[in-house]
């Protein structure tokens, strides 16, 4: 059982694993207090994969004194070697009494093992401590770790009635700076980011994440030489984007899917040739397996009806992120999904609000799509 | 200026003021508290047209101890005599020292006039303690005072994406009970409701107010022998409703507006021929003119895209309330507003949001449209 003191101890551990959210992947983000006598010892975050896990730092901070304290982690400690040696070797060899895990880490190469070497040395260890924040923080790795593909967010920008864009195709801007900020953010939080050479040639939009854009909360804990750009992926079916786009001219990679390849894209840029399904469009699940096998936790869909309806009607789609302004466009702007006809509404399934709140002038509306 | 314990008394009038919103119209709701050395020695709420005002019940009340007491009422004391004598003088004869009305009464025949006449028989009399919140209580009144015309709401349920029924019209239901319960609310909060022959034809919806359908919290203070049906206007131009339809089956009053009369829908139902603007379609403007010299203070509309399209794209509507599901019904399915097209996003007006919340299952987004 756990006490309130030990929930509030995790909390901070929690806050501590936050800290990596911009730059962990393809590793979780993870935190870890060490409190000996109500007192915190030793504490640290995991920053960067290849880099030491947090209960390294926070053992580090803690020396001698760690010898009889009690370390909340909020993934559970790691019981093999990586490119760094197993947590739970060092817990033990600080001389830990007691281990609070969060949660089980779903990671094969740990999956419980973590606990059991800490176990059989006599600690005290166990898991379950605010088990769904913990969930929340991982998100896309422990869904890789889970399906071995990664969490897919769709984003949708629309009026309240649904509309993407004028008839005529325009739609900067429906939503408001604040959203767009949010969304820069949501992009520095994923692995890679899924667009249509439609939504690129629009707008000549470069997809990156743009630092001084960046909510001024995330700035300060996320300084400008640290930023990590999201893996872009362009669906370029029908061979359209050419070099001189300015997607190609801003710094970071790009995985372009085309019809066939022609060269000339820069260094910047993996060129392939797109996985086709049966049908001869764009083979999603294969997409999406690959980007697991990459180590990407987290995808994040910036694309048309087609390609996000493509992707909804597969049953792909992991979560809805609705940024709805407060505006009418009427019936003959563009809609959000392109979907095969329904006939019943016993058809259309019920989806399940995750969040509905305001941001700036407009609305934010998350919803999980499956489970 | 005011003191704390007067917008604590003001608090308490406003709350007195909402027990009267499904009975009063077309007279405002109002509340009053008379207080005297810090205790309440008389309250009431105005409960019907016809029947004694709020001052009058908290007078009765607090009989000799009203002398030298303060009233706090959530609208300025009426100067008149309507169906009962001027409040102002009542409050002047029962001994007020003072008097903090929450705001001035609109009605042209008071308009001042109330806290003049109290002012000029030595009485202490101001108005503007939390104005706004008694600006919500009677929104549908003060609009009518202010404009001739009643507020007017358009209801809307739709999908995430907007959608409000699949291609073949299906759209029993979008929403769960908990929204659906809402607009029953909503219902007995009006005055009338607006809608469309094929609205009602394409479920034989009654639309009208069913005491069970309430929620727990309005049944308990809204006994169902003092249940009001608003007035059903069902625009039908092409006459396609008949008398054998439930909508005319059901108690309340109807008023039909005809492409011709034809009679045979009994004593319930005004039949009218529909008021024809320029282009020959039903004119908008002088049918809000009429429902507010009718004394109809809020009119909610539960119609398909055409008329609401109509109203909106006219600038009759006054506030928008979206039921939105957490469903997804594809680009195919119905939308929302048929409106005019439009080419630029400089064309789009930016509306307000004013709630944001969920009901059940659903989210409930209400827009301001215009002051």
């Amino acid at each position: 059982m756990f006490t309130k003191e030990d929930a509030s101890w995790m909390a901070r551990a929690l806050e501590l694993a936050r800290r990596g959210h911009f730059t962990t992947s393809p590793n979780p983000a993870v935190g870890c207090v060490l409190v000996r006598q109500n007192e915190v010892v030793g504490e640290g975050y995991h920053q960067k994969a290849g880099e030491p896990h947090a209960e390294v730092f926070a053992l580090r901070q803690a020396g001698l004194r760690a010898r009889g304290a009690t370390a909340y982690v909020t993934l559970e400690p790691c019981s093999h070697h990586g490119r760094t040696p197993p947590c739970a070797q060092g817990l033990i060899d600080g001389g830990v009494a007691r281990v609070v895990a969060a949660m089980v880490d779903p990671n094969p190469r740990v999956a419980g093992r973590g606990l059991a070497m800490l176990q059989e040395a006599g600690i005290q260890a166990e898991a379950g401590l605010m088990n769904e924040a913990a969930e929340a923080v991982n998100v896309g790795f422990l869904h890789r770790m889970r399906t071995g593909r990664p969490f897919v967010t769709v984003k949708l920008a629309a009026s309240l009635d649904g509309r993407t864009a004028l008839a005529n195709g325009e739609s900067k801007w429906i939503t408001g700076p604040e959203a767009r900020q949010d969304v820069q953010r949501q992009r520095a939080l994923s692995c890679a980011l899924l667009s249509g050479s439609d939504t690129v040639l629009a707008d000549d939009a470069t997809l990156n994440v743009r630092w001084p854009e960046l909510p001024a909360s995330v700035r300060e804990h996320y300084p400008e030489a640290a930023l990590r750009q999201p893996l872009r992926i362009v669906v370029d079916t029908r061979n359209r984007l050419h070099p001189g786009l300015r997607l190609f001219s801003v710094p970071g990679p790009v995985l372009l899917l085309r019809g066939q390849m022609t060269g000339g894209f820069g260094p910047w840029v993996e060129e392939c040739v797109l996985p086709r399904a049966g049908n001869g469009k764009l083979d999603l699940p294969l997409l999406l397996d690959e980007l697991g096998r990459r180590q990407l936790n987290r995808l994040w869909v910036e694309a048309g009806a087609r390609l996000s309806g493509a992707l909804l009607g597969q049953g792909l789609v992991d979560e809805l992120v609705l940024y709805q302004a407060p505006r009418l466009m009427g019936n003959i702007a563009r809609g959000l999904f392109e979907l095969p006809e329904l006939t019943a509404m016993t058809q259309v399934p019920i989806l399940e609000w995750r969040d509905c709140r305001r941001v700036g002038a407009d609305i934010k509306l998350v919803v999980k799509v499956k489970d």
